[in-house]
């Protein structure tokens, strides 16, 4: 006897090429008819025009019909209704959107992430890059904050990407990090990309997808500000290893870094860390630390969500001006390397 | 003799309520067809179904009939190809994006910007709106950072505004500010707001549109970093008198600044004047100013972009602790609030 869930079971296996989903679960199967061998099934198709109709029919039969007890197939064709397909198409968009990119030639994706701007981000990024080259390790930078990139600047990059084979090869910084940056892009600094999010997302999808990145071992993403476009790609999209969480003393920055950290949870994203930023500044006058944000609570963020302190880096006017001149791989405050170094061994 | 364009004038005063476009500008007439004092209008509706269609119609009767000449008028109706509506609805679409929302009952309007993060904005629009109140101005502050907002936990406001006909009232801070934020509205503060940028900017209009701010002599409006869907909403839509540029002197930070400069002057909106701020820090031990970020670059932003240069603003770590603990309109550094004060003075 043919049993209709077998028949409904060999439907899984027909996919249909432009939707990228099997007929079953696209909802295209209307009706399964089933009488003296001869099998019937009515497909709902998307439109009455659809250029894969005879494709999709005829893998339909091919597969039927070498089930048990089969002699005859015959397949039906109607057309999905508006709203039909407005579901269908709404569900596809959906799975896109959490279907992750792949791998490509690279060990492990880092993002580093705060949720709120100014608290050095993209200084912490170029530190831990810079550190980790120095290890002998292949590093690229993905500087995903669209509308206010940081990182050329800081490495000193002025040198545009050029597109070989279709592909974006990426400028390299003084010690072999791989960069790619939309300042790299628009030439002029000082022009703003005034994009709306979908764009901001495509843009990141981009540099990830058709950068030459070549085999690394990280890939650091450095993300901007906000739990909206850019995270959101970032997170749902790219295959991240984890986050790095930038913080800075200052209560209120503690309270917006939260909402970034919560959206991680809410993601399914690992948490690898947190660093807090900005913690003191030492007079050069007096020797004296200064807390000009308030006490350290790097630490007790770190405890609440459950993972690692990975340290706490001071203020220090030369690394701001190091960031300002591009001389970053150059910067030699041997105390604050050392805070790096040691948040390094904590993760790699 | 009756006219074609005559009939045409009279047809551009007919204006589809829904699409709030006239029937000529919305490319919906597809022919003028006139013989012996008959006037016969052929029109194309967006849908079949178009629940407008009689009350169009009879407007047009009305009107058409009343020219000089016509005996009779008779309106055919057919329907636009797919095509042609969506084209109709990409421009309402451009338009409503172009078009100021009213100006309601607000004196002035003024955003403060600085595309980048952290340089403070935050404490700079409370600093401004307390000294602005304490001239016995009435006062409000949007708090356009949606998923990073600061506002509430600067002034202390942990009330949740509430809806009276239709309306929502603002909480109101201890001196009498208006406010208005999405933390006020989804109580826990560290819950992020994980929503793209179309949801940004529906809630940024409806936080200008739908509160009851009353009658105002200032709204301050408090954007987040970047040059994407939240400025580009505040700017395009809110009828602003103008941005203040919020910068600290780290290059980089005047970097992105100058994005969100340039954006202001691509999109036509007056840039009243550039605030520094995180200048230097006095240390508390020997009193010597340290200029943590480099040398002040402000004035320079401001000549450069030919606009006046509102001070400089230094860190106090007190101040810090104001914003921290919600206490700004206590906060009672005098150098400071010299520092606003003048700084009004010269925008007032």
């Amino acid at each position: 006897m043919i049993n209709k869930d077998d028949v409904i079971k060999i439907l899984r296996k027909v996919v249909d090429p432009e939707l990228g989903m099997d007929l079953v679960e696209a909802n295209m199967v209307r009706d399964v008819e089933i009488y003296n061998g001869t099998v019937k099934i009515t497909i709902a198709l998307t439109s009455s025009s659809c250029p894969l109709m005879d494709k999709i029919k005829s893998e339909i039969l091919n597969n039927v019909k070498n089930l048990q007890g089969v002699n005859e197939v015959e397949v039906i064709t109607t057309t999905m209704s508006e709203d039909e397909v407005r579901k269908l198409f709404n569900k596809i968009r959906q799975r896109r959107m959490f279907q992750k990119l792949p791998k490509r030639n690279i060990k492990r994706i880092i993002a580093i992430l705060s949720g709120k701007g100014g608290v050095g981000k993209s200084s912490i990024t170029a530190l831990l890059a810079t550190a980790l080259i120095k290890r002998k390790l292949k590093i690229g930078v993905l500087d995903a904050d669209i509308t206010g990139p940081s990182i050329p600047k800081i490495f000193g990059i002025n040198s545009i990407p050029y597109v070989l084979e279709g592909k974006i090869i990426p400028p390299v910084s003084k010690t072999g990090i791989k960069i790619m940056s939309m300042n790299l892009i628009i030439g002029d600094e000082e022009l703003p990309v005034i994009w709306r999010g979908p764009l901001v997302s495509n843009a990141i999808t981009q540099f990830y997808m058709n950068v030459d990145w070549g085999e690394l071992d990280y890939l650091i993403v450095d993300l901007p500000p906000g739990t909206s476009d850019a995270q959101l790609t970032v997170m749902q999209s790219l295959p991240l290893d984890g986050v790095i969480i930038v913080t800075s003393p200052q209560e209120l920055a503690g309270i917006i870094v939260s909402k970034a950290v919560n959206m991680s949870m809410m993601l399914g994203v690992t948490i690898i860390g947190v660093i807090e930023n900005m913690s003191y500044v030492k007079c050069p006058n007096c020797g004296k630390e200064i807390r000009i944000f308030g006490d350290s609570k790097g630490k007790l963020l770190a405890e609440k969500m459950n993972t690692k302190f990975l340290g706490s880096v001071p203020i220090d006017p030369v690394l701001s001006n190091a960031c300002d001149n591009g001389t970053i791989e150059d910067y030699n405050n041997e105390e604050i390397w050392n805070i790096i170094e040691k948040a390094l061994d904590m993760i790699i």
